[in-house]
């Protein structure tokens, strides 16, 4: 982030640009808005046994990557993933400056909320809105597009920001790893472009630290200046089989912990907890609050369906987090 | 790096895993291995006034961003590049088990040493060659034929290890960067896979901070553990153009500082220092030194030309280190 981009980001925010969410407090418990249970049991035994020099399952600090889903992980993905809110509200705001969009029947399907129309056949239509929004531009226009919609758009449910509607849990969790040598990692789905804008904000997790889908951009000089041009060549999808991909190739080091919601973050569960020479960590967040939040596994209204990796937890020892039970707050603004 | 790479690293080099080289000296000078002259003074003068807080040219600690290339910036590229070598060792070393090898030209070529050969039509040889000896293997078994190849190999000239061939001034630099709170990282058209093995105990790079052309790995369950399968499909190449591509990708900021030696790097110095909103700082180390190292420019033996950046130099601000000049010590093992 550009010390121009910080300087607009925090005056367009109003927030501080190092979020206080991102230290965890010197005085006062860890993980305060967890219900003392086995999840926050497990979590807190991990970090004390895989930090003591000099013991078995001690973990050297430059091994300590632990790595989060950001969807479902980190914040919500209902009532559709903010993304795809950011693409929808980007469609209706340039839509003027695009009379032939009026034509096409994917922005028209997309502006009518009509789901399965952008997502039959293999989702044509969703790559192309998300090429419409997502490309053709410099990455300082895209960022700049970004943070406009995050400053006016709001979560129709919680009537929030979108970048405020963070898990509180998991942002203590966070914090409490960082205190603990942990570099703490994002490998999603989304967009990597989309979420560098204010990760650093709202998880203290830095642009070189999100590992997300992307593709290619272009490098041009332009008016006697370098800039870099977001093209749809050369797409990563940071899903499913391609997270441990995606981790092999941006940080080169096996995770110690891993993070997740969803069958799309089973692959790197299992990368990272089964023959593992160092001591590993697997958790899966369960959506099980329908009155704080959602209630969903194997048949979500958005992304985020959970069924493979939810069987396989008790085998694979990995830690299942119940929203409802386990969390005492849900989000910062909750009472 | 898994504990059990780490041990078998230590074990194999004798060398500790945390190198000296990673920490600048609490006591004594920095860049002891430098002379005084114009390149040792902008260095020194660009830490001490981005670093100050409250002074206009402070840069805030997250944005302190160096790039290095590799190949002959922080360690040789003649008598030809590292990674060839160990992909002509390796040809010779599998060449017993792949008896097919010795019906393909480009095999032959390789083993013969005639570069043309493999260089022509695109470098389609070349290519070729790089398949046989970087892919159809796990990364585990990359990993460890890396490291059994630096254990035995020996560079031609000086007569060391090649991870022990290091520019003894640029391990200084380095730490005298991370001393001031700059983030250190490797942008090299080198293999990523490749480079990862060594550069934390050779330069305190970790991998996650090393940038390099790569080819996509594939996820795979084998007899039950994942294991990530090292491909020929989806390369890229991070080169010239490639290489503020690939900053952009696995970084997501804007470089502050920016170190090279070749052509290679105009691009990423560019990205780095024009119209920078941060203050910027380019380097280009020029390869004058003959007697303890190498002297080319124009006309490189091996990779590395250098024409387009150095003339670019005096406009663009960029501080030019000569190699004979400037450095009292080349390598570590000189006296």
């Amino acid at each position: 982030m550009s010390t121009t981009r910080r300087s607009f980001l925090a005056a367009a925010t109003g927030l501080p640009v190092a979020s206080a969410f991102a230290q965890e407090p010197r005085n006062g418990a860890p993980l305060s808005s967890w219900s003392d249970g086995n999840a926050k049991k497990a979590i807190l035994d991990f970090t004390a046994r895989t930090t003591k020099v000099g013991t078995p399952d001690f973990i050297p600090a430059p091994e300590r990557i632990a790595v989060f889903d950001n969807d479902g992980t980190l914040w919500p993905e209902n009532p559709l993933p903010f993304q795809l809110a950011f693409a929808f509200d980007s469609l209706e705001r340039e839509l003027p400056k695009n009379p032939k969009w009026k034509d096409d029947p994917f922005v028209r399907a997309a502006l009518d909320g009509d789901a399965p129309a952008l997502l039959a056949d293999r989702y044509k239509g969703l790559f192309h809105v998300l090429g419409l929004t997502h490309a053709g531009m410099t990455t300082d226009e895209f960022n700049a597009r970004v943070e406009t919609w995050l400053k006016t758009a709001k979560h129709p449910r919680f009537g929030k920001r979108y970048d405020e509607c963070v898990y509180q849990p998991m942002i203590e969790l966070l914090a409490h790893l960082r205190a603990n040598g942990f570099k703490t990692f994002i490998v999603s789905g989304g967009g990597a472009d989309f979420m560098r804008v204010w990760t650093e904000r709202a998880y203290g997790i830095p642009p070189e630290q999100v590992i997300g889908s992307y593709a290619q951009t272009q490098f041009e000089m332009r008016d006697g200046k370098p800039v870099l041009v977001k093209t749809t060549e050369h797409v990563f999808v940071d899903d499913k089989e391609g997270k441990p991909v995606g981790i092999h190739q941006f940080i080169g080091r096996r995770p110690a912990m891993c993070f997740g919601n969803s069958d799309g973050d089973k692959a790197m569960l299992e990368y990272t907890t089964i023959g593992n020479p160092l001591p590993s960590f697997g958790l899966i967040v369960h959506h099980t609050d329908a009155a704080r939040e959602y209630e969903y596994d194997a048949k979500p209204k958005s992304s985020g369906k959970l069924v493979e990796a939810l069987a396989a937890a008790p085998k694979r020892g990995w830690t299942v987090v119940s929203m409802k039970t386990d969390w005492i707050k849900v989000f910062p603004f909750d009472t």
